[in-house]
């Protein structure tokens, strides 16, 4: 999985401070997560193809997370996009976009397809032979999801020299890599464990941007290997947090400990601090392995 | 008159190319026209007070621009902004704005005034003691409007040494600088002349984009000072003027002549081509005092 941090600030974007929107590209899929406004020229500054992208996930209908969405559908447009695309987020976007779209009498060449989200409870909004992408309803002043993507598992690697010894037939090896036991040419049962090894293991990555400290996300991403999560404020601004529906740093810290993520990265940050070095040394009291995100940064994992 | 371009090419933002928006600051009043996507960043870099603007002019709900404008109010808002903002645009563009306002759950502390337009005559939109606004009618694949703001007349300059040397009592001065004759001391008519000069010419300023060769414009802008019009294309691309309803750089040059403009500014360009100087030469052909517009640039006038 390779994601790539478009803007990571909350509110409202200034010069060198983008508003949230990221892209996560995983097993030939690149998924868009929120879309603040000037998210289209940071994709252009980050050589990101727009033309790959066919799904993209909005968390919630405040501006700084998809303002720019209308833009960048307008921008497809313009460069004669000819691919359907793919549209999550809240109940209201859709009449949205549309009303824009006819007001300005420039219907798409390509088809969008909304998939409005309502439900409270976690659910599939996507789903291939190799990912699939649920939703992690958040506890913010409006209607809100963040996403977990899960690979889906791999296939076992196959020893085919040691199949081919075995006499099984190639007709089988599929099957090997699926994990299945098979019969060879002399009517033996071979073992599967015998001549595959396991695959690598399947990745998760979790969004959870805007959300107060919320508990109930825990057994949704429970094990992800990867955990954005949203961390606005300081410990001195806690009780900001009541009235916000936002987390401090140690709380994105605590979410993670809780659910047992191999990595926290840090992001949506009030811009009313100095740097970001206060958000990694308060959550890292908490959890040992937290990242910042920031601009531009690209994390592999 | 004091006009900052803060974007000036059509179609889509780009790292270095962002679309629509100027910004006009005339006898006490900053007016923004258009908002393309980007704006209130664009208003940050040039270090434009954001509570000053009190009144934005929208030309057509083509997204390069008001994209930006759904952002700019939620900005003022987050920068507790309380003093009202006109809004003057599209009929349509209350119904975009409050729809997104509506489903954020985030209702302005400030009171926003829409003015929708739907004429297809030049109207007044706004009047003050110092200026006035009326709408151009453009012609355009939308319904669309221009604008020209006119400075009112100043008052007359007073030689107040020889109004008291004649005798003029105080009182009557300012009825001096608004012109008029008044009778002094003594019971003498004192012509207005003999103790004021006239005051600096006011100028104006017309702001058309996006149209067509339109020459229904020339009445309504006639002896403007400066005309900043819409130069899409170069000549060897005016075949897509009639199905894109845009103008090549000559076009607005004929424009500005027959209208008796004293300076032409050009800009929507498309980016299309390498440079800008191309638009200068062949709008320099027809009219002789052309500048091109440029994000960033400022013109004193």
């Amino acid at each position: 999985m390779k994601l790539s941090i478009l803007g990571c600030y909350s509110a409202t974007p200034r010069i060198v401070a983008q508003t949230t929107s990221q892209v996560l590209e995983t097993r030939g899929h690149v998924f868009l997560i929120d879309c603040g406004e000037g998210t289209q020229v940071q994709l252009r500054k980050y050589k990101i193809k727009f033309n790959q992208i066919k799904h993209i996930f909005i968390s919630h209908l405040h501006g700084d997370h998809y303002f720019g969405l209308i833009g960048l559908i307008s921008t497809f447009n313009l460069l004669t996009r000819d691919t359907d695309l793919h549209i999550y987020g809240p109940k209201g976007l859709k009449e949205i976009i549309t009303l824009q779209i006819k007001l300005a009498k420039s219907w798409t060449n390509y088809k969008i397809i909304f998939h409005e989200l309502c439900s409270s409870s976690s659910v599939l909004i996507f789903e291939d032979e190799k990912v699939s992408v649920h939703t992690i309803p958040l506890d913010h002043r409006i209607y809100t999801n963040g996403f977990i993507i899960k690979e889906k598992p791999f296939n076992r690697k196959l020893n085919i020299n040691k199949a081919e010894s075995l006499n099984i037939d190639k007709a089988y090896f599929r099957k090997l890599k699926q994990g299945e036991d098979v019969v060879n040419d002399k009517g033996e049962i071979i073992s599967n464990k015998l001549v595959t090894l396991p695959g690598r293991s399947p990745l998760s990555y979790a969004f959870c941007s805007d959300t107060a400290y919320c508990e109930s996300i825990i057994p949704i991403i429970f094990d992800v290997d990867v955990l954005y999560h949203e961390s606005t404020f300081l410990e001195e601004h806690e009780y900001l947090c009541t009235k916000t529906k936002h987390s401090t740093a140690k709380q994105a810290a605590t979410i993670a400990l809780k659910a047992n993520a191999k990595q926290l990265i840090l992001g949506h940050y009030s811009t009313r601090y100095g740097g970001l070095e206060g958000f990694k040394n308060e959550a890292s009291t908490i959890f040992k392995d937290v990242v910042l995100s920031g601009d531009g940064k690209v994390f592999d994992f």
